[in-house]
């Protein structure tokens, strides 16, 4: 398998933790991609129309996209259990998934309203609108810790990792771990896994 | 069931259309909501805290979002066929529902920017950008028209429907027809069925 890959993508990120928790993470080769909303990459686009990472070709030539249907197929080729196979548990750990998501595309909305956008057009309450996404989420997580502690580490987990992630590495000064202690002792946890701790670089 | 609603929404509309695909219309209750990126709707926080449309409340009290996560917990439901089960009829559906909804998320920040922001501060190349992918994502599917002509009308159909619901909305100039003929075609013989000549309000 190949996947379009950028390294600081959290997207990609989710998907290269779940191949390695699911054992298939040397079957798959990284494509290196330059992708950016305003310059689009014409090498991604010419397989994905929506010219994003990660993109992922299988062995028999399909080409799959978000990270959401690529962690599902690479869950489904190993026969693994990241995502639960049906009823409440399932449909926990894929809204737990969206929320892990969905604080991503408001960091990435802010980021890139902060550092891609010229500095004369960037509008702050847009930013700070994105960021309370963010914010109200960790304050949610933070207040229910069983939706973090299932045994399994699954997708909904992955995700939520991943979200504060690249809150460490784009939003240094957000200072997340002192208001949400829970989260802080959860994601120190989590980081021990050597899904989380590996390294990708092209 | 009760469901966090907003008439202009194309994701509510996605989960209000698998709902009447899957006769399941009449068990849904539409609850209004108030949502914006920047003055954010606390009734739905409280239970979604990105504070997003769609938000599902279930029967049995178990709250779900995105509109992905809803559509599937409703074909699972009614043990539907929207979803392919297994298999690459699977990743495509998947796959194609990704695309529309990347249509989508490209068309809603373009008229964020074109609407919502003061209009000083708007910057035209990344409302280009984000039309773009509509606009390569319009070619590509125009080009494989095979795409699209399953026998049954599945989540990916339904996703690119609501994408071409939202353009036709909210970009009354930009002429998709004229330019994608088989899309053209395509969505003029979707736009029969029940389920997408539904309106809704409150």
């Amino acid at each position: 398998m190949k996947i379009y890959f950028s390294p600081f993508s959290p997207f990609v990120r989710k998907c290269l933790i779940a191949a390695q928790e699911l054992g298939l993470g040397a079957q798959i080769t990284l494509l290196p991609a330059n992708v950016h909303p305003v310059q689009r990459d014409q090498s991604v686009i010419a397989l994905n129309p929506l010219g994003k990472v990660p993109t992922l070709l299988t062995d028999n030539g399909q080409v799959l996209y978000d990270s959401r249907v690529i962690c599902e197929y690479l869950n489904d080729l190993a026969g693994g259990s990241l995502i639960p196979t049906c009823g409440s548990a399932r449909w926990a750990a894929l809204t737990l998934q969206s929320l892990g998501d969905g604080m991503l595309d408001g960091a990435v909305l802010a980021r890139y309203e902060e550092a891609a956008r010229p500095e004369a057009l960037r509008w702050d309450a847009w930013r700070v609108g994105q960021l309370d996404k963010v914010e109200t989420s960790l304050a949610f997580l933070d207040a229910q810790p069983q939706l973090l502690d299932g045994e399994a580490f699954d997708i909904g987990q992955i995700a939520i990792a991943c979200a504060l992630w690249y809150l460490d590495l784009r939003f240094t000064d957000f200072g997340w771990r002192e208001r949400f202690s829970a989260m802080a002792r959860w994601y120190a946890d989590a980081c021990q896994r050597p899904s989380l701790r590996m390294a990708w670089s092209l």
